[in-house]
Parts: C-alpha cells; sequence; structure tokens
C-alpha cells in the first residue's frame, strides 16, 4: 500500500498478533499507525460510495457483477475523478470474503490468472490490484523520460578504424580479403547500439590495446 | 509465479531454510519442485539471451538502462516474440541485486512507486512484475514470432573474459581497481545488444587480438 501510494487502511476484527506483526513492514510504519480498525465491514464501508470485493472467483455461485481487474479499474477511477469515496475489501489469506463480506459489495474484480491456480497469496493480490489501480493516476508515479544519448556516427567511424587496426596488428585481416574485412568490422560496430558513453569507454579500451599491440 | 503462469523457476544459491518453507506455497508445489538451483548468476542465466534485472533504483548510481515496468514489458515481449529466452532477476529481500549480480543484466526496470517509499517486499514485487508481463502475452504470442538470433548470457560472458584479459595484458586494468574495471566492462559488454552472429564475429577477433598481445 505504502510503496503505491494507497495510506489509507480499514481493517476489520484484525486477529491481533498478526497485525502487530505487520507493524513491521519495512518503510510502512506509517499506514499501520493510521490504519483504523472497525468492528464490522458495515461500520469499515460506511462512509463509501462504492464498495469493490475482489476474489479468486472459484468456488462460490457469484451474485455480483464480476470485472477483470483491468476492466474493474477503470470503473473505479471514473467514480473517483467524480469524487467518490471508494473502498476495496479483500477477505482473509485462507477463506477470502465470506459470503456476508459480499454483501456490501457493489461488484466484484478478480486479477486474470492461470484456470489451474486461481487463488493467490493476499500481500500480492493486493499489491497487484494496487499496481493497476495506482496506473496513471498521479503525476509523480510516472518516470520522468530518460535522456537518449547516442553514440554519433563521428564515433563509430573512430571505434570502426581504431578495431580494425586492432586486428591488423594480429593478423586477423589477410591482405587478399582486407576491404571486405573491413566492411564487415564497420557494419558489426553500427550495429552495437552504442550511447554516447559506452562509445567513450570502448574508445579508450581499443586505444590502450592498440598502444600495446604497436610495441610488439 | 503459478498464479501468473510462470512455471520456470531458477534459484541462485537459495537460503535453504526459506527455500525449503516456500516449498509449502500453496498450489505452487510443481513450480517448486521443477525449480533448478544454481550455484551463481552467471550458470543460471547462461542460456537466456536476454537478461533483465529488477531495482528499487534509489541507492545506487545505476549504470544500465532503466525502464519503467510497463515499458520493460513492451521490450520483454517482443523478445519473447523473436524466440529469445528471458530470464527475469531478483535479488534477496534485504538487499536486492548486487553490483556483480547487476553485471549479468542487459538492462533494468523497475515498478512505479512513491518516491518516499521505493523499497518493495520481494513476493509482492514478483507478483507485480508477472502481472504485468502476463497481460496481454496469450494475445501477442499467438502471431507466428519472427526467428531473430540473439546472443547467450553464455556469450556475452566469453567475450567479456576475452576483453578483461586484452585489458589487463595491455595494462588498462591498474591491479588496485581490477574488480571495478572488470565490472564495468561486464556491463559495457551486456549493453552492446549483440545477435548470435554479431557474438561469434567478436569473439572471433578478441581471440585474434588476445593471440597476438600474449605473444608479446
Amino acid at each position: 500500500m505504502s510503496n503505491l501510494g494507497f495510506l489509507h487502511l480499514r481493517v476489520v476484527n484484525p486477529y491481533e498478533a498478526s497485525f502487530r506483526e505487520a507493524r513491521s513492514a519495512v518503510g510502512a510504519a506509517a499506514v499501520l499507525a493510521d490504519a483504523e480498525e472497525y468492528k464490522s465491514v458495515a461500520e469499515a464501508v460506511a462512509d463509501c460510495s462504492l464498495v469493490v470485493g475482489t476474489t479468486a472467483a472459484q468456488h462460490r455461485e457469484l451474485q455480483h457483477p464480476l470485472h477483470v481487474l483491468k476492466k474493474g479499474t477503470v470503473h473505479i477511477h471514473r467514480r473517483l475523478k467524480a469524487g467518490s469515496r471508494v473502498a476495496v475489501l479483500f477477505g482473509s489469506e485462507k477463506r477470502g470474503l465470506s459470503n456476508s463480506d459480499l454483501g456490501h459489495c457493489h461488484w466484484l474484480m478478480h486479477i486474470p490468472t492461470r484456470e489451474e491456480h486461481t487463488s493467490m497469496n493476499l500481500g500480492q493480490a493486493v499489491a497487484v490490484c494496487l499496481y493497476e489501480l495506482a496506473r496513471g493516476t498521479a503525476k509523480d508515479l510516472k518516470s520522468k523520460p530518460k535522456q537518449e544519448d547516442y553514440a554519433t556516427s563521428g564515433e563509430f567511424e573512430r571505434i570502426t578504424v581504431m578495431l580494425v587496426e586492432a586486428l591488423q596488428q594480429s593478423g586477423y585481416m589477410e591482405a587478399d580479403q582486407a576491404a571486405a574485412k573491413e566492411e564487415k568490422v564497420r557494419r558489426m560496430v553500427r550495429r552495437l547500439e552504442l550511447s554516447g558513453e559506452d562509445a567513450g569507454l570502448l574508445q579508450g579500451m581499443l586505444r590502450q590495446i592498440l598502444w600495446k599491440l604497436r610495441q610488439s
């Protein structure tokens, strides 16, 4: 929750021992310290205008609309934009949401899984749901575009020339095929997709190797 | 992993106790039973032509391209379509991937989180990454892969070892910084995005240069 920017946790009848244990979650102390405890789901969601249940959707006959996570998220975002307070309800690790819990939900959503293995670990299911919900909601969650820095043709050519000389010094370029081999080297170097920084690094290495080869 | 359809787990030097404990994961017995153990990251990814590291990207200066999960997934799908074997590498719960582990990665990806809380629980991070990777793969993978030919990690490593030796022979690797320099070379080589053919070509060149350098 804390990783993904969801800072309002409400817990219903937490099993005291494991709830306290969870208080040690690295970096999430604030979320746990601020968590509100309720005696019932009804009280916990009383001020919410949309309550979305989560389910592995396997054992029971669902009497609710069921959306796949991605689509459910679209609905939730629409409601959040409209100013609704939305609760996403998760059941216990072992049994999920009870029929009684489900009675408080407007609809359900599930994470698409293999049919052979639908029941997920609770913490992982929460992480996946919140990851999907957080996507694109906040600008600060987006990473800054990476500054692209490609090597120039001049750098590619300098690398080519040095590599060709190193290969000549090493006897790799037989005289009768020298031109063809040089062309082969030139093309290979162009395929390397070097950044400007790596181009500099590679030139430094080749310079040193060449210096050594010329001595012999 | 099992929920989201990823059935091939490789573990490097697992901490025996917790690895066995994990064997009890509900429904995931098959994935754990089939997990392969390796002594090193190098061995674990030797047959993969793309190795993607995962990071919270906060403490260290990264020398790798870093993609946000969504974009990284697009790149990975493209490579899977082309028939590449792809490894996604996760570090330990406490420390993440070491600098040495990162040396085997072609690039890194991260889950977008709050800036105040970037470090995620390992199981949750894996679930989120695999959820994103699983999205739409069925559709994506239907189209017949265009056969491309990417270099494997084993080839990248052989190139690294030869280049390092050439640089040692040339005096580029000062003794006091040898390990750091070797790491730098390893990363640069991983960024080259070599095809299998170019990897072979480059190995041939390096072999020849090395042969000459050893003579002097």
